[in-house]
């Protein structure tokens, strides 16, 4: 009699139901050599970690090294609060630093070479058996295992090698180790190395022009998606110490000129600049949005008789174009200043701005040195700007010269005067003026009024042309500003034409701020991050940008 | 046979149809008289345009007055970009200046006064007929008739009154008036009088305290409504100079303490900091969330191995608090640091950072004279601000220590020793301390952990306390900070005991920052509107913002 079947359910296919099969011979020959490969393996292990216990209960190195948290550190007698301090420290000198692990290597049993990094500063630790604290085996192994990238406390004496330590940026000193504790260890499998984060960011990635497959350095991408690693790269850490430098420079240079450091809301009550997106944000039970630019509060601080003001913050632009020079988000250097007579009071004082800026650029010491990192890494331009000799104004052209420049090498500028210059056309234009005026800063002034928005002054002597210009910097703009209407009547009459709504109740704040006097003015709004991108020659904007935000990136 | 009705519309009641009803005999001889008082009005009105334009044709001044714009004005000989540089001029010199009309008033046909006012500089200007250019009763008559609040040029002769000035703050000298333009006229009907805004808002609001019907001066609520002519007044004007002067006393110190500003970004893809609300902000097709702080980006700065690194920027919170020191939007001050020993490397920068921006607000030239035009307003606590002698460290006591004298003051402070210090407690603790250590900056160190976020460092001595703390002036909290959990299965396991869902897209790029080595750390985030509110002894943050935004606030 057959077994009976379990009706209703399928039968189990012969593959999964195999195990209920008696074993074969063959089966269990194997199962008993598995067997005793496992016994053999345990007793091995077994071994070995009675060994290594042993060894440490006889350790008599172990207060010397560990994870810091929870150990009772030895005292530190001299904190060397830089790698770089090192270098005033005599010979001899029992020194703590702290900073990562950027290699470690062991040279059998009694002896490992490690190396420190802090920014672009690395020092070789020689790690030797014995010595005055009796530095033992395991921790020479300990050492030579600690995790790169981890951050750690090393103490040591300060010593001259026999030799210059080529490989390391403080080639005339080493330190030999006393102790190291762990204070944050890095996971074993990093997903980026600060290694190939070094040069600048391969051009493997689709869209990033000519594909090289044999590069080895990382993809933009993959240093965006883990910051915090490439960060550390000294060419990427010192572009952004070099933003804080532009920040520096022009926050003195516009105290110094008697500007007031002004705080704009970033949160309108309406969506008032037209023209491009803006964010909306849920207010409480109402819509807010986010300020294309602090444009409307610099004015309103001028006709609320601040005087000329300047802000440094976040500039939002809810634009869906991805290329090299946009972002949803960046840092706006913004000013504003009222007017005696002309609008062109307004353009030179933002072109010896920018003069003012890159000739501190190219010779503060400390941006010198930045620059320098950055260059050394593979960016050669960066540090390669030209402009004007000291007591030379600023290169400036109008907007039909630049035209007639484009044409006369040949560009088709079409036949409609007020037809706006592309980004191409623009990046010749750089090229063009470079040559003929050996600098890779230049102004264009007297844009079509059609071509800016509502609040550009039209020119008094051309109506059809604007109070306005744009900066450049390696042909590429930096920079829009303008003499902006101050008369209530002409702005009604520009809106209209613009057809801007002015009964939207954003409008009705900003029209306030000409219904009861308002000076003269104008300014403009500096891209932080494109001064950055530029005056150093970085292909994309996102590598001067620390947290960039586009359509597709909100993180980290 | 009566009329056909107009069937199926409803009759109309007599007294609408009234008009249809033959006039009356006293009607008509009403008619009548108001006919020739019509035709009078209007023989007496075209005769005085007929005197007004023979006057007009006759002005020999007329090129020396009237709007600016469209108008060939006399040229500048000396502009003088502020009032105040008119003390350096000599007497009989011409100079130009720009300002708004304060007062004006004729004084007969022949003679005006007017007062021009910049900021908290006044100056009278004399209008006399005749003189070298040949002023005209037309002329004088139209100056003393421009709207106050206008935005005007005048160009005049510099004169050394015969008596001072006593009205006016450059009472030393008056401008004898050869030309002025209005740049730009203020509407006639002012919302509120620049005058009213001189001294502190008014009582009389609703929840302001005390009400004082009889407080000539504009509530808060009407100055900021009309933010821009309440920006005007000498006091308010002054505080947000003060506000600048912050900043840079700031920027300064963290700078030359080896600081990096950075810039962090305001969009976060999740919101991460939990505990308060958050503002979500509609970005391309998913959401995005406005930062409650810089935090986690100062802390994967340095991780990034940036350094000590600091920020200038907005912060966005989402509460629906609506008291005198809240906003939803104000300004952060913050600074991150590593730490090399002990936190209380990081809360003793933060005191020394305090102390050297009050001592520079308190000593500084041009922030001691802010503050004085601010306290000559009426605000007596502004620069009356007691911190310890140079070289005397901060006043620091711990939560304990805290509550203990609160305790032995009266106060009812409960049975929970890990219960917070409420707002009232606070202000108290601030008399107390004032009492005991004549200081109106102090600090609290080592709250309970179970007050702080949840990435707040435990006290290693006492897993109920961390390692965090509070800064205050008179009394009132002005920055929270603490050491950061720099370890992830310590900062894991602080999630989880807080309820934080780590899953949450957010905390994968915050938790990144802890797995590739991260140096410990700490800092903290001053609030720069309560700095300037309570330096001043200001009523309400509101007085200290330039755009306030709150629950019901977003505009101007």
């Amino acid at each position: 009699m057959s077994a009976p079947s379990d009706e209703g359910l399928p039968s189990r296919p012969k593959e999964e139901a195999g195990e209920e099969k008696g074993p074969s011979k063959s089966a269990l020959k194997k199962a008993q050599k598995d067997r005793e490969k496992a016994e053999k393996l345990a007793k091995r292990l077994a071994l070995e970690e009675e060994q290594r216990m042993k060894a440490e209960a006889s350790d008599t190195a172990k207060h010397l090294y560990g994870p810091l948290s929870g150990q009772s550190a030895r005292p530190v007698k001299k904190f060397c609060k830089s790698l770089q301090d090192l270098e005033s420290v005599a010979e001899d000198e029992e020194v703590t630093v702290q900073a990562r692990i950027y290699n470690a290597r062991a040279q059998g049993a009694k002896l490992a070479f490690l190396v420190l990094r802090e920014q672009e500063h690395t020092i070789q630790v020689v790690v030797a058996e014995g010595g005055a604290h009796g530095i033992s085996r395991q921790m020479i192994k300990y050492c030579a295992g600690v995790n790169t990238e981890s951050f750690v406390r090393v103490t040591g004496l300060v010593k001259a090698p026999k030799d210059p330590v080529h490989s390391t940026s403080l080639s005339n000193q080493e330190l030999h180790l006393e102790s190291l504790y762990v204070v944050s260890p890095a996971e074993e499998q990093l997903p980026l190395q600060v290694k190939d984060c070094i040069k600048p960011p391969s051009t493997r990635e689709e869209g990033e022009g000519e594909a090289d497959t044999n590069d080895p350095n990382a993809t933009l991408k993959t240093r965006l998606d883990n910051k915090i690693l490439a960060t550390r790269a000294p060419a990427t850490n010192a572009i952004f110490q070099l933003q804080s430098e532009i920040c520096t420079i022009y926050s003195q240079y516009m105290l110094s000129h008697g500007f007031t450091m002004i705080q704009p809301s970033y949160l309108a009550g309406a969506a008032t600049e037209g023209g491009s997106g803006v964010f909306e944000v849920t207010y409480f039970e109402r819509k807010a949005y986010l300020t294309q630019s602090p444009q409307f509060f610099k004015q309103m601080a001028i006709a609320g008789d601040i005087g000329p003001v300047f802000s440094i913050g976040p500039v939002f632009r809810a634009e869906n174009s991805n290329t090299k020079r946009h972002l949803t988000e960046f840092t706006g250097l913004d000013y504003e200043m009222p007017i005696q007579e002309h609008y062109h009071e307004v353009l030179s004082f933002g072109e010896d701005l920018m003069l003012h800026l890159i000739r501190q650029l190219l010779s503060r010491p400390k941006s010198k040195h930045l620059t320098s990192i950055i260059r050394d890494a593979g960016y050669p331009d960066a540090g390669n700007f030209q402009v004007p000799p000291e007591g030379t104004k600023a290169t400036r052209i109008t907007f039909q010269e630049a035209k007639t420049l484009l044409k006369d090498s040949g560009f088709d500028i079409g036949t409609d005067p007020h037809a706006d210059i592309d980004t191409a056309q623009e990046k010749a234009l750089g090229d063009l003026i470079k040559q003929k005026y050996n600098t890779d800063f230049f102004t264009i002034d007297q844009y079509p009024l059609s071509l800016r928005p509502f609040y550009t002054h039209p020119s008094p002597s051309n109506p059809e042309l604007s109070n306005s210009y744009d900066f450049f910097m390696r042909g590429q703009e930096i920079m829009s500003g303008a003499q902006r209407i101050h008369e209530l009547p002409m702005l009604k009459e520009m809106m209209k034409a613009k057809g801007v709504n002015p009964v939207d109740p954003g409008f009705k704040d900003y029209e306030e701020a000409f219904r009861y006097g308002c000076p003269m003015h104008g300014g403009g709004g500096l891209g932080l991050n494109r001064i950055l991108q530029f005056f150093l020659g970085l292909n994309n904007i996102r590598e001067a940008t620390l947290f960039p935000r586009d359509p597709v990136r909100l993180g980290p």
